[in-house]
């Protein structure tokens, strides 16, 4: 059984990662390729991401050991409905040598798997943008939220970054001093943090800086509002407390109020001791108090395992977690 | 005196009115032509709109008694900063034969004029998008939001329709049957209220419609929260609650708290009997109890006006603005 090997590729919108191993949890290789999300790269440049990231995974691998695979992506049931991206995805599994059948999932499922082995609880993952699920049986059953920017995304790295940008232009409309946050946030987009005699140019000019560059890129100023909380700045600390408060809400649209079945925090904005992650600990505590939390960890680790817990040899999936997604070895 | 010729612009993003009126009050000629805001549409088919709506409102009028114009537009700064943009608009005023000169304004401050005749005091506008400004000695001083929708615009018509779409999505993510406005919303986007058996399709079909049009579209979602709020449903009268408090919060970055001078309430949601200008009403009388608070009116006219008042023969503009801006024949 230890012999057998599966692999797991974990294709986010920044990176895509690949992990082959043993059931026993021996970690035979891993890849990291460029993000591969085939919503928004399309799904050439997808596969071939996650052909890098594969190669690299199997470079010590005789590819025929491996008996089953998943891929965990963004827009999973979208490629799924789509022959051509569909057979994009063939094309490049077949080229790393792999002949055993694969399975594809939500990025969302293999970020709840990366935290739990249970086969029911809630996800909710905050990056760029920000969903909240409800796992049942190892399958997204309801979503919440994961709108994108323009309707959704509440409380995620873009909802941070255009509030920095709304508190900051808000100071010049009043004619204040820019505090600590939305100082930061005025010299990351206009190279300084100096205000012109007319308070209203810097405003046009930080509009035309952000307005530029396509929307999502706001969430590239969430890391200043994560950093300035930690430093206890209270316009920032404000926002990750009404950030919080919206992650926590979605949530509250999809899990039961007497549910204490575990949830996973994923996404750069909740994984780690970040003041996001306290937050969302906080509002979650209060309505599940009962609720093992836990952080995403190993995406293709977890994919691997979801590949893995099919195989007929696997008698007990949970172990199986403890080994490949919690390794001790 | 009487005599004397003056004319007046508002150019708008839906429209362009002109008014031709003497300095008794006589209103000679109007005109109306297409929207002419010139940092949406160029300054090419702006003067194109001008030229057609003066035009109209000087069919009945030697150009030659014209002695004063005034142009009020949206990005009039921007229009001025613009030697290029100028001249077209210089051309289309000597095209339609006015020798004299004339002075461009921001639409706010003719906003403002059409409300008052008081050279100091504060005006606040929502339409598709929401601006406030201090005006002081009839110039725009400072200047709150308008930020556009990305970044602002907090309690506009772009404002409503978004929140109002994603009370929608919310509704659709607990599996709640939409209620009165969000069921409404859903009909108007998609032609249908009815919910598919997996909501999560009527949620990613929403935010394909969405998605698909520019997202300044939404505003023309507020109507329905209007009607909805009108109709005493609960949703809709939270949004516009809300969306009041946006609108004075704005008013409170420039206007001292000990202001008394008026308040003038313009554009398409808070002219008129509306439940918003009833909230924005409300809000606004809390805080500045003594101030007066009028809704906008002709905007062409006050342009009209505005233009007058610098006029020799002109010793009292409070009375001019009672005859032109305010007409009693």
């Amino acid at each position: 059984m230890s012999d057998t090997v599966v692999v797991g590729l974990d294709v986010g919108g920044t990176s895509t990662r690949a992990a082959a191993l043993t059931l026993a949890g021996r970690r035979l290789g891993t890849g990291c390729a460029g993000g591969g999300n085939p919503t928004s790269h399309g799904a050439e440049r997808a596969a071939a991401e996650l052909l890098a990231a594969l190669r690299q995974a199997l470079a010590d691998v005789d590819p025929a050991r491996v008996r089953a695979g998943t891929i965990g992506l963004a827009g999973a049931a979208r490629l799924l409905a789509d022959p051509a991206g569909r057979d994009t995805f063939d094309r490049a599994w077949r080229e790393a040598g792999l002949r055993c059948p694969y399975t594809v999932h939500g990025d969302a499922l293999v970020a709840y798997a990366s935290g739990t082995a249970s086969p029911d609880g809630t996800v909710l993952i905050a990056g760029t943008g920000a969903i909240a699920a409800q796992v049942r049986d190892l399958r997204l059953d309801r979503v919440a939220d994961g709108h994108g920017w323009l309707l959704g995304d509440a409380g995620s790295g873009f909802w941070l970054g255009r509030e920095a940008v709304r508190r900051l232009l808000a100071d010049l409309d009043r004619g204040r001093t820019p505090g600590q946050l939305t100082a930061a946030v005025l010299a990351e987009l206009l190279g300084s943090a100096e205000v012109a005699d007319r308070p209203r140019d810097t405003v046009d000019t930080v509009i035309q800086a952000v307005t530029r560059r396509p929307p999502v890129e706001l969430a590239r100023l969430a890391p200043l509002v994560v950093a300035a909380a930690q430093a206890g700045e209270p316009v920032a600390a404000g926002l990750i407390a009404e950030a919080a408060a919206h992650l926590a809400e979605s949530v509250t649209r999809i899990r039961p109020v007497d549910a204490d079945s575990p949830i996973v925090l994923g996404g750069g904005l909740l994984t780690g001791d970040t003041p996001l992650a306290a937050g969302v600990r906080g509002e979650i505590g209060r309505r599940w108090p009962a609720a093992p939390l836990r952080s995403a960890g190993d995406g293709a680790a977890a994919a691997a395992w979801l590949a893995a817990r099919d195989l007929p040899e696997v008698t007990d999936p949970g172990h199986l977690h403890a080994r490949l997604v919690s390794p001790t070895t």
